[in-house]
């Protein structure tokens, strides 16, 4: 998606360890206007899919996932990191490792959300290893839900996440696909 | 709002302790065409405030505020409430007293992201006892922003948030105004 690559040129910061910080527009101040069009695309990439819901995790992953949900008029649901107070039902839950902390982490969905005649659109906001997306894999597989693809707004395409889930046979589309940040720059997949 | 109201009477579960569960269209499964009338209804009540800015905080304000971001055509920024481990740059620090949990924590905001020529508006999905609230109005305060009002889309009234921001001579708008929750029901403000 040409339009996020160029925001992501124009305002990503490489940091050290392989992190792109996009938080002017992705993960802290968010950009409506592009959030919506990024909810387009992914609505019609998957568009002959047949989704009954989009699947995503709190909290960055909510803002570009609305808008895919209501291009597609579907519900979308987020998947909690922590169980809330009120969350006193049945839940799926699933382990989300992150490298950052080096711990184990639970997210969770109540049941009640996902069964076995949803078809499924996981979306979020990075897929770099690829560790959020495993955990809402299993929660989809738990309910018995169609997984109908993956969608990422940023791949890190050399950091396992994306292998991860085409070996699974899952579809997987990312709006803006990350091949390397040699000399600190960005560098897109099938860029000259 | 007619639509929330009669949405919440329809879907919501009242809990023990004056919990009102309406996880199934906004804060786990999200209704985002409902969403998107919120944002729209938060964007028409404060359409003259000039607001340059949307304050939200992770993760359940992110999708009624992304949806009036969209419609006011301004930026949103939601509040994080643990400092990510690419936040390294000066931040907006307020805590946040959890009565479920009875613990303060804090949320930030990326200091660049909010200024003193900022006009703000702040929205929240729930406004019981009001301390997140607290903990947006005290960061719009330390940026040096005019905050041009507070909006929830539930408002507990009888649990003294919507007093509170009162009393600091904001405007405050929710969509929803809970009265009381006598005999298990939910009764709106006005109501009959």
């Amino acid at each position: 998606m040409k339009l996020l690559e160029e925001r992501i040129k124009k305002d990503g910061q490489v940091l050290e360890g392989d992190v792109l910080k996009i938080n002017s527009f992705l993960n802290h101040q968010v950009d409506p206007k592009l959030m919506m069009e990024i909810g387009q695309e992914f609505a019609r990439l998957f568009k002959d899919s047949d989704i009954t819901k989009v699947l995503t995790c709190e909290a960055s992953g909510i803002a570009p996932s609305i808008m895919a949900a209501y291009t597609l008029n579907v519900p979308m649901v987020f998947a909690r990191k922590k169980k809330p107070s009120t969350l006193n039902d049945a839940v799926y839950l699933a382990d989300v490792f992150s490298y950052t902390k080096k711990v184990n982490n639970k997210i969770c969905v109540e049941k009640k959300f996902l069964s076995s005649t949803d078809k499924v659109l996981i979306l979020d906001d990075f897929v770099a290893h690829g560790e959020a997306v495993k955990g809402m894999v299993s929660i989809a597989q738990q309910a018995g839900a169609k997984i109908v693809g993956v969608g990422a707004v940023v791949a890190k395409d050399f950091q396992g996440g994306s292998d991860w889930i085409k070996k699974q046979g899952l579809r997987f589309e990312a709006l803006a696909n990350i091949a390397s940040f040699e000399g600190g720059e960005v560098h897109f997949v099938g860029e000259e």
